[in-house]
């Protein structure tokens, strides 16, 4: 089984890797909030509710620090289970790959310099419209100048993605879209049916095709965000869209802007590959022909319960783990075993 | 006569042209404000005390847009002197350098994407401290972990900056840390003594030697900023501070913090090098012994008042001109012959 293993397209899967190896990597983390993630039940990252506009924050400051400011802890579940950030950290480090935070409506701001598009964080959508249109248009248009420049200094620009409850808003830009998709999830039993009603509800408010108006009513900031980011990044270098169902998301209403898939693929872990409740490669197939790249992390072969949890299903991904696993060996010798030593004495660091 | 001249310690700046020719340069635009700036008689850039607070984000605007979003018109005097950023985005545009705002403490946010370090405006140094120390620290951890990513992604980085009344905060800098010095103006008829009592004033309230104490008391929030992020970037690729006596006080208050000049050099123009009532070759010589830069630019030849007015001893530099510039005829074959076409070009468009 190879480290980096494709599917989608694989022959442009192929054509990525060889005009990414060994060449210069920077990963972005667009951190973000949607109040949809306290509705009870819909995400492993809120087992504590009024932690989890923390676990943004807390993961960006994880990846740059090596331990959170915002909060005491690092976000982890009470049995043990650790936040994808640890697993975006030690790869990144063990990559010299440089790394910057983009904050895209978190509800806190992290006690570290970022990239800030001056968004409100994303409301809760079983209530009412996630954003403006206008907040909608302004994404776009601030992700369209953070792209032009992150995507000039650098060989291949990863972004990956923190926020809680973003399944659920993608879900709901999908299906508003028109994409069947089923969505991967932060815990094993998939809430599809809670999500579903949710979507179902939001969707209600949605009286037009225009992408911007279903974004609005039933998305989140990171979206638009991202969709604005990979447009012009995508004109001048190569993209890991970092994230499962979600940058699914961010494609499909990337398209709907004129968006063709060029240079861009999405980087994720086997673990969402995996997931038999969702369905990712499909539902990036309907929408655009390009590669996906999954990180064949060995987390299953880990003396730490923790992170044999990631293989039996819980986590799976977040805060790009799966693409900043991917920039790690593109850059380095470095293979999933190496990593999964280096997750390990990360893991150990910090309990 | 060169299009960049040598001045301070020339075989360095030989040096320093040789490593950086037809490289990858990115420019940053630190925008910051101090409400020194308020004091009648202070800066040119405040003919209309009320518009001051909006000539940094003005200035950002403009170099990335080409017309500014926070005013209705471009900073220019009632007679038709343009703020330096014409020059600055003309060169950038030219060479295709990709640019980044870094917002540190300006009073207004510019409506683009900015780097944000959540820093409080500077105070007026003639009533009270400009900043908290806790601030400077701040400031300077932060600009540290901007450096770091802005390095590590480019060969040379500039480092541009826009403060309305800057230059009396950066005299007070230099005074409290026993570097004599004839600071420069935006105006042909340097207000020297009205400076001067300002600081005297100011730094009265300084009881200690600690550089922290001393920016607390009489800086502003761009000094400690621009110190952190050339500490960590200096490290990694080349730097050019571009500013005139402002980055005298950032390398003075770098050198209390251990910085040696390493991979470093001022950028400026030759108004500011050519600047009777100021003295920065000498100043920057008692601090470090670095390269200064300075791009001959031909303003004096234009067709154009208001351009030649920079040769008669109005504004001189800000917004990073000089060092944009240099950047551009370093990257490009671009000479200041075609960078004055440029730059007329870009004045008759938005007059």
């Amino acid at each position: 089984m190879e480290d980096i293993e494709l599917f989608g397209n694989k022959q442009k899967g192929i054509d990525f890797l060889n005009h990414t190896k060994q060449k210069k990597f920077t990963f972005s983390l667009v951190i973000s909030y949607t109040a949809t993630s306290e509705i009870p039940g819909i995400t492993i990252a809120g087992e504590h509710p009024d932690l989890i506009k923390f676990t943004s924050p807390a993961d960006a400051e994880f990846i740059h620090y090596g331990h959170c400011k915002s909060i005491s802890v690092i976000p982890m579940t009470p049995d043990g289970k650790p936040t994808p950030a640890l697993l975006t950290k030690a790869a990144l480090e063990a990559a010299s790959v440089p790394n910057i935070v983009i904050n895209a409506g978190s509800k806190i701001t992290p006690k570290l310099p970022c990239l800030d598009l001056g968004l409100d964080y994303g409301k809760n959508i079983s209530q009412e419209p996630a954003q403006s249109a206008e907040d909608v248009r302004k994404a776009v248009e601030y992700g369209r100048i953070i792209g032009r420049f992150l995507g000039a200094t650098t060989d291949c620009l990863v972004i990956g993605e923190s926020i809680p409850g973003g399944t659920t808003t993608a879900l709901g830009v999908l299906e508003g879209m028109g994409v069947k998709a089923l969505v991967s999830s932060s815990m094993p039993k998939n809430p599809t049916e809670l999500k579903i009603n949710i979507i179902r509800d939001a969707l209600e408010r949605v009286n037009s095709s225009d992408p911007f108006d279903i974004v609005s009513q039933v998305g989140d900031p990171m979206i638009p965000t991202v969709a604005g980011i990979l447009s012009t990044a995508s004109d001048l270098t190569h993209v890991i869209l970092a994230g499962g169902t979600q940058m699914a998301a961010v494609l499909c209403f990337s398209k709907s802007l004129g968006f063709d898939g060029k240079n861009t693929a999405i980087g994720t872990t086997s673990y969402v590959i995996n997931d038999k409740s969702a369905n990712l490669i499909d539902t990036v197939g309907t929408i655009l022909d390009i590669p996906i790249l999954a990180a064949n992390l060995k987390l299953g072969e880990s003396q730490i319960a923790g992170l044999r949890s990631y293989a039996d299903g819980f986590v799976k991904e977040g805060a790009g783990a799966g693409g900043a696993s991917i920039a790690c060996m593109l850059k380095t010798k470095i293979d999933t075993q190496k990593l999964l030593e280096l997750t390990e004495i990360e893991y150990r660091r910090i309990t």
